[in-house]
């Protein structure tokens, strides 16, 4: 156990811009923590790349993250939490929480019908990581996935609502109910697609649920923080860094461009020698 | 952190029989950890008891747990967590889990209409603790409790189907949806409801999702080991103690009538000076 109230930053790891969703849920829900996020943009994203690599860049960032002295570390990238999660906690000194499986476990308390769909990057259905959590939670459910390569660029790009992101995201429902029409509950595999919600809500319309990682990640770590008796003792808003290992001003347009001029300034950091 | 490979036994602390419904997940998702179930009967029921003597008599029992070296400990009983959570973590040296937030976390995944219903004993609808736990989740849920006082005495005595069965969960279950019929989430705030679950999910009928807090703290104390790399090494199944402060005979005649004969054999402890 750690000690009580403990001051110590939260980590918070992606390989880009999309774990800014992870890390705003968080500082809403606790924003007396403090909180350090690490972007790889310099070698983002993630998804195309072979297991291996993601692996070896994971391990990297997260050592720069660990060496900032957190008290939890947050897996804010699927593709990374997919391939990358029991290494990161067999070499990590604190508590890893990764964006798999709350989100999972949510969408099985979610589902009446057994019918669970999950939408995410081609590189994230592939790993079947979300499937295989679902099915650890109850595995009498019904999983289908569909890989939507459209919504991070049209995210990044600011295209959350309006008749092209409706389109885009009515096309790819459309697919998902047309596989499974009994899926009731449809669970987003990817840090991106928060920002699509309402889009997305609308789409599926009232009888679906939608579950979103990156409330429900945060969730997770607010609760974890409580049984570990880890929150910090300090009652004022807490600090925030954000860090990339890419270029400071691309970072801040596509972040500015999605999560609004409430950002704080982004450092750079190198986590590797490459 | 603590070690990898951690085969010290999860300790489960309930204040009677209901918490072996937790225990009974727990071994179901976990069969090689180790465990030792505390019931103190001699002081059972909790709930009408004075929240100062549920402390007291908490803290009794999690201390005689923790001397047994536990790796983790599960307060598999309302009242106590309702009462005693925040006290137990003070103290223990281990990380605590209560048994309300996992299921009133689950529950607002749950709802797409944004109403819960909470079905429970006296003590806990009055500690209000299910109310609060859904409304951390997401404040912006409507939460509507009814105390169910006829449940648990039904559950001991074995009635947990037929139409007494059904004539009672339907009484309840009508009280319940006349105050508010949005409810389309049904969260089982007492540890004996489980055994109940069919019978409610028959009258509840399929629009209506139960969620079983046995099932959701099992599920939480799995991803707990996980996220603290602390599941056993050991493949073989985990030795299972279930200890008593009161008479053995009586717990395990009523536990038998309730979980079947696979029980293992039940010990006495004395757990204070009384």
């Amino acid at each position: 156990m750690r000690p009580r109230n403990d001051s110590r930053p939260i980590g918070v790891f992606d390989s880009g811009v999309g774990g800014l969703t992870v890390l705003a849920e968080l500082r809403r829900r606790l924003p007396a923590e403090s909180t350090i996020y690490l972007g790889d943009n310099a070698r983002a994203p993630y998804g195309p790349r072979p297991a291996d690599e993601v692996r070896t860049f994971t391990l990297e960032s997260v050592g720069w993250l660990l060496a900032q002295d957190v008290k939890l570390l947050v897996l804010a990238c699927n593709t990374a939490t997919a391939h990358a999660l029991p290494l990161v906690r067999d070499v990590a000194t604190v508590p890893v929480l990764g964006v798999v499986r709350p989100g999972a476990v949510s969408a099985a308390a979610s589902t009446r019908a057994g019918h669970v769909g999950v939408i995410a990057t081609a590189g994230t259905v592939a790993s079947g990581a979300y499937a295989a959590a679902v099915g650890e939670a109850d595995p009498r459910l019904v999983v289908t996935q569909l890989a939507c390569p459209e919504l991070v660029p049209m995210v990044e790009a600011g295209q959350l609502s309006g008749p092209v992101a409706e389109a885009t995201v009515s096309g790819y429902l459309g697919d998902l109910f047309g596989a499974d029409p009994l899926i009731d509950t449809l669970l987003l595999g990817c840090t991106h697609y928060p920002l699509l919600r309402p889009v997305i809500e609308q789409v599926a319309g009232p009888h679906v649920a939608v579950v979103d990682s990156a409330f429900t990640t945060a969730l997770a770590a607010e609760d974890l923080l409580d049984v570990l008796g880890a929150r910090t003792g300090q009652d004022g808003p807490g600090a925030n860094r954000i860090v990339t290992t890419g270029d400071v001003a691309t970072f801040s347009a596509v972040a500015a461009t999605v999560f609004g001029a409430a950002l704080p300034s982004v450092e750079q950091a190198v986590v590797a020698a490459v």
